[in-house]
């Protein structure tokens, strides 16, 4: 027998250190008591706004205190939480909403008119002012989470350019944050500052790690580099989590000749971090932690300690402890140093795709490919070569070629479209279109071409700038073959 | 679709931080790497003393490196551990391999004699030095450890006088390593001090998190104070578990006037802490935290951070994380404040007792009745009031009268037996028993009774002192009343 029902940590962690600090937001502190209060009413107007268990509710939040207790609502009401990124297109937001089922919106109050944009059908929506107003019935809440139910839907495109919301379970983040700790440790004083979005994977994965770990989590609304620097030197922050390019920014802005000793841990998503930017970091006494994860697997799958930032330049290290990560291809798994996909398995993976039954995420073994290309050293450390389907990092978003490309091709005038990355000093990476013009069609310029995806697509997914070519390059079965593209980029100057 | 299969722990572990110290035993020093070299290499050895997948194995060890070596041996080969306890008589160890259904004995050579009288059937036994020299068989070992399985079994006595072997999965083993890091923390050079048994729940549960945690275990093969504190002192000892008559015995011997700031966490069990000694802890820089656990619950259940040592005094604290806690009487749950049963839910709890199908453990809610007494105060913290079937703890060893009293009336001099314990200012405890004398007999006096116990049970269990009465005070239903013994005790004074 395996239990599966674990008690709901908010109230666990409120009933264990009730007077500990949960949540900081400018002048906002919540102990965990405190927190725990303000879920559990929040959870009680939800039902007035009509969610209840298993439900699906779509929340557009900005990263504020109010946005955590209305996450740890939904958990004690078995909702569960379609996570949408703010970033959206009213197109793109509605298309996920409707893919997911949502029966309810709760939004920030700062996305009104956004949400009044999206509006065209009966689904219920409701503003945090709203929401926090409501009646509170005295209903009983859920004492107990059970490990195998959904918590969470986060949306993340594919090959096919149609995202996909990606099914994570309670037992999912419950074994990223148990991985996590067994790997990263956890000291008195721990204090982990969130500066990436809450409706991202890494912002989720603070929140419910805080609750687990009883630590707080300071929250910025905003990515500031000074602001995040005066955090860690002066209010103690001891973890943080950013992208490459933050890093970047934050050590061009800070004012110390270096970051102080309570600082332990930067763990450094998309991507590896490159070496000029290392050797900042040694200077500036910063911990870098490089990771590698996906959204499927409930944020950092595996990590590379700082005693291996110089030995093992370029890796993202190893899998945590509960995980396993083998390279394959063609069905056969290979030999260190050789490169392949990387295939990963553990209880973080999420369960698959909603609405995708027929194609689950894991084979029957539990194993899940990525799609990614990598290998493995003779030591076991990882090396990711190429995210799937060119996916492109700007800034710690993903941004996948398929869905740009069919957004473009719906253009009357465009007869073909293929995007690609190419380097930005500040981003990491920026989307790149070539563009092959219909015949028949008036010609069109790129700043048409620009306000038409800007009414389509997140103003981080529009290309930075167009390249005009008769037609694509394109395989045998005339799949497109994007690392033409990126080859012809790396010829020409860019224009700019 | 709950996982239930994840990396074997000491591989994982090699293969995460190879080079980190596993353990120190006097001058031997091992790697994670090498521990698991020398686990595989023994697993393979057990294979050609006839162990495999599923077979029980009994072991009866010394606290060395060698045992450690070889517990992960046998959990590499999916074996389940029946944890011998070294004190016993060979009386006892014979029924309880027996009732285990061992196929296999592996003794530490020290052993030997005690193994040579145990012998009086076909099963076969091998000395760590018989099994270091045998074949290793190339064979394949399993990668993954099933949650759902047998670790380990391990003897306890209950209400009946008869051993019950409690049935320990892995998932119980990975759930109280978790359960207690989120408690306690993982800091950067944390070494873990073992000077209780390995074979008791306390011991095995520091070498699982050892590996689990990647931290040395420093193993003493006896607790010796002075040892202790030399280690604490000037070996960097960060944790320690104890019971409160070996920490005052630490504190007693010390020789520094305090200890060092390395020394962040003494779990202390067997019972609260007197106050005396706790004010004596303050003074040395002892952080004390008390604790609440049985072998049913894979060690330590509830714990009492120093934060609460004078406040909360003689608590054990609040249950972890994963866990709960009711005080339960005839079924109704009680408020806080009032006296009843101890209740216990959580994945730490032990699955059942071996051969005792018809009276699982846990009802169906999970829910374990332990047996114990105590109250939650108004804040959630435990209070112990009586231990189950006045139980007797001396020393750290757990005595069960009923167990007592059974060898006692066997003998044909005795009528009737009660089993009680008196304060003890070494061990807490120690057991003294009240006998009728049959009419019919001989009379029999203090030193033959004293030998008769000494063949049959452990030198912990003999009762240090027996008072002759004509007969024992019974219920209405001629139930034993061990409180009215305890009561003339009371008013005696102690002979000696």
């Amino acid at each position: 027998m395996s239990i599966q029902k674990v008690p709901n940590w908010l109230s666990k962690r409120a009933a264990t250190t009730p007077e500990r600090i949960a949540v900081i937001d400018g002048d906002t502190r919540w102990t965990f008591e405190e927190l725990d209060q303000k879920a559990q009413e929040t959870a009680r107007r939800l039902t007035s706004a009509g969610a209840g268990r298993g439900d699906f509710v779509a929340v557009l939040l900005a990263s504020t205190a109010d946005a955590v207790r209305i996450i740890h609502a939904l958990q004690y009401l078995g909702a569960v939480i379609v996570l949408l990124n703010s970033r959206l297109t009213p197109f793109e937001l509605e298309w996920q909403i409707n893919d997911s089922g949502a029966k309810l919106l709760v939004f920030d109050n700062e996305f009104k008119d956004l949400v009044e944009n999206l509006l065209k059908n009966d689904r219920k929506t409701i503003s945090y002012d709203e929401l926090f107003r409501l009646p509170e019935p005295d209903i009983p809440l859920s004492s107990e989470i059970d490990l195998d139910s959904l918590h969470t839907i986060i949306y993340t495109s594919g090959t096919t350019g149609r995202p996909k919301g990606v099914m994570l379970t309670n037992g999912n983040h419950w074994a990223s944050a148990v991985g996590s700790v067994l790997n990263l440790g956890l000291e008195p004083g721990d204090k982990w500052l969130v500066c990436v979005p809450l409706f991202h994977m890494s912002g989720l994965s603070i929140l419910i790690r805080s609750v687990i770990y009883g630590i707080p989590m300071i929250i910025h609304d905003k990515f500031l580099p000074e602001r995040v620097n005066i955090s860690i030197c002066h209010e103690g922050v001891t973890i943080i989590s950013v992208v490459s390019s933050m890093l970047s920014r934050m050590l061009d802005t800070l004012e110390e000749r270096r970051y102080p000793e309570t600082l332990r841990c930067v763990l450094t998503g998309g991507g590896p971090v490159p070496e000029p930017l290392l050797r900042e970091c040694r200077r500036k006494n910063v911990p870098v932690y490089q990771t590698y994860g996906l959204t499927e697997t409930s944020s950092q799958f595996a990590t590379l300690s700082p005693d291996y930032m110089d030995s093992k330049l370029g890796s993202a290290g190893k899998s945590l402890f509960m995980s396993e990560l083998k390279i394959m291809e063609n069905g056969r798994e290979l030999k260190p140093g050789e490169h392949g996909e990387i295939v990963l398995k553990g209880p973080n993976v999420a369960r698959g795709y909603l609405n995708h039954d027929a194609h689950r995420l894991q084979d029957s073994d539990g194993w899940f490919r990525t799609g990614d290309f990598g290998y493995v050293d003779s030591d076991g450390f990882l090396y990711v070569l190429d995210r799937r389907s060119d996916l492109i990092i700007s800034g710690g978003e993903n941004i996948y070629p398929a869905e740009i490309e069919a957004v473009l091709s719906s253009h009357p005038s465009v007869r073909e479209a293929g995007v690609v990355g190419e380097r930005d000093k500040i981003w990491g990476q920026s989307p790149v279109a070539f563009v092959a013009l219909a015949d028949s069609e008036p010609p069109i310029d790129e700043d048409e071409l620009t306000q038409f995806c800007r009414e389509k697509l997140a103003g981080y997914k529009c290309p930075r700038r167009f390249i005009f070519v008769d037609k694509l390059p394109r395989g045998a079965s005339s799949k497109l073959l994007r690392r033409e593209l990126s080859k012809l980029i790396e010829q020409r100057a860019p224009e700019g």
